[in-house]
């Protein structure tokens, strides 16, 4: 393995294979691969760059890897670098990941200008978020102009990719009825756009009643605070159409919001989030791996079981020992 | 507001206007009243009881209302004292909660044998599961038989629910679409039951083509460790039919998992997450109220905010001045 300064020097200039490598300490469980990443974060930060985050989320059937073959591939014509993360908690469930397989994706997958990564696994979204937030930085510091984060429209997934983005696109289809369940879930809420992919052959007049439906819907939310107004969009991934426009209209997003300020308002709150998810998961760490947690928390354990003491009284005097034993 | 003592042997005497203001307690965000409200359920916990706790789950529009309505009468036909609470953090989000409202079961809310309670109201899923569960000892206490705890079939309130029950019920439309997400979801695995409503009228045919779908999809999964097989039922919950066949289901999966000892050992296991989540919350609350931490933090979050530090080196940092303190 490369050290801490040829992965850094590596990934500032660029260098997929080093980048791909670095990542895999990011996804490492062992302490020392993470402290080792955490340097080589930190020696990135300071680079300026002027990337974009696009996340991209939708149901299983929806198309969202012909959609991000599709909008890659519209992006690399242009010249940009572009990066392609995932946010998947299910891949460890079903012990595969789902997204991110170049398979899925053969136009980007052989794209010199492209780099696709599939989703971390992890024991929990919150492992799997960490990660992928962590590979944002190094793709940018190695000179990624757009990073676009895939994550299933199912579950908290589509919240924790919301938090790291900055622009959030929710993909759809005509009549597939769930327009209800976005509304419900938050989902639309927190949509900067809604693309009603395939849009095309016999479905392009259901698409374009599905446009106006979600127009409609989307006037009912209170406007945005930073005054961007949600937009629905038809596209066919699989003909090709339509696709510039999206990247014409999150370039009009990028303009809008630099120019009010709250394009950086955004990035430097989601900052704080990530900080004091950290702080809460090293806290956590620090706790169960305590000494006199180790020695306690199993007669605790025991007690609580068998309702011999309540969860509540049993917490309380574990944090009691744990402090008594810091001092 | 009666006493800590009033209002523990008006819950231990069934009394449900004082369960009512003790689930108050339990749902306040007053610290005195978290506290008075731990003090009951300390009390209520060595009280054995024979309850059985059900989660129901499913999509908006499967008919979760009705079926609860149905399934609740007709326990308490038989006698039985039954609870309904709910889980739903999206009814924060959308100031209203759309389940436990009354008006929603007329025939359970004017059942003298039942006992009817919203969804608490909370800032995340885990405050909202927290509070149900607490309430769930409080029912429990007050000699309620049954408790059935309603969730809506998105996201992740669905394993909270799982995590606090005996038994968990999926329940079904027929043809609806969207066995695949169930799956995906993981929702199918966690099923003692998957039930399928409606089954009446011209919508028969298909409830009985939906049930062979769903028996085929559920052997695709291996056997369960406390070796009960989910099974597949039809139901009308408005036309009343199919509802003493699920009571009786549920029975035997009682007896099954009693006689083998797993409904025990799943009882333990749960206590014993619940224990660990509370910790975890506790822990984070007094980090957050430390007086180094609120001196140090909104510093440190300047800087994380404009990229000065990484979010990691921040943690670390604030994480180390904590403990500084507490020496």
């Amino acid at each position: 393995m490369p050290s801490v300064l040829e992965l850094t020097e590596g990934v500032l200039q660029g260098d997929t294979t080093l980048l791909a490598r670095a990542i895999t300490l990011v996804e490492s469980t062992h302490q020392d691969h993470q402290q080792k990443s955490y340097e080589i974060i930190e020696n990135c930060l300071s680079k300026q760059t002027q990337s974009i985050r696009v996340g991209i989320t939708g149901v299983p059937g929806v198309g969202k890897s012909t959609f991000i073959e599709s909008l890659g591939t519209s992006m690399t014509a242009l010249g940009k670098k572009v990066a392609v993360l995932a946010v998947d908690p299910t891949s460890s469930l079903s012990r595969g990941s789902i997204l991110g397989d170049k398979t899925r994706m053969p136009l980007l997958a052989n794209d010199s200008l492209a780099f696709i990564r599939p989703s971390p696994s992890g024991d929990s979204l919150g492992g799997v978020a960490r990660k992928t937030r962590e590979s944002i930085v190094l793709c940018e510091a190695a000179g990624f102009d757009v990073v676009l984060i895939e994550t299933v429209g199912v579950g908290q997934s589509e919240t924790a990719v919301h938090s790291m983005v900055d622009f959030f696109l929710l993909l759809k289809l005509a009549g597939a009825g769930d327009e209800l369940q976005g509304i419900k879930r938050g989902i639309m809420e927190m949509a900067d756009a809604v693309v009603i992919n395939k849009a095309d052959g016999a479905n392009l007049k259901r698409a374009l009643r599905a446009k106006s439906d979600f127009e409609r819907a989307l006037h009912l939310y209170p406007p945005k605070e930073n005054s961007w107004s949600p937009r629905v969009l038809t596209c066919s991934a699989l003909e090709n159409r339509g696709i510039t426009e999206i990247w014409d209209l999150i370039e009009d997003y990028v303009k809008l919001t630099g120019e009010n300020s709250s394009f950086q308002k955004k990035r430097k709150s989601q900052n704080k989030y990530w900080f004091l998810q950290t702080v809460e998961r090293l806290l956590t760490q620090g706790f169960y791996q305590n000494s006199e947690v180790k020695k306690e928390i199993s007669d605790m354990t025991r007690k609580v079981e068998i309702n011999e003491i309540s969860p509540f009284r049993a917490a309380e005097e574990l944090l009691t020992a744990y402090r008594r034993q810091l001092k």
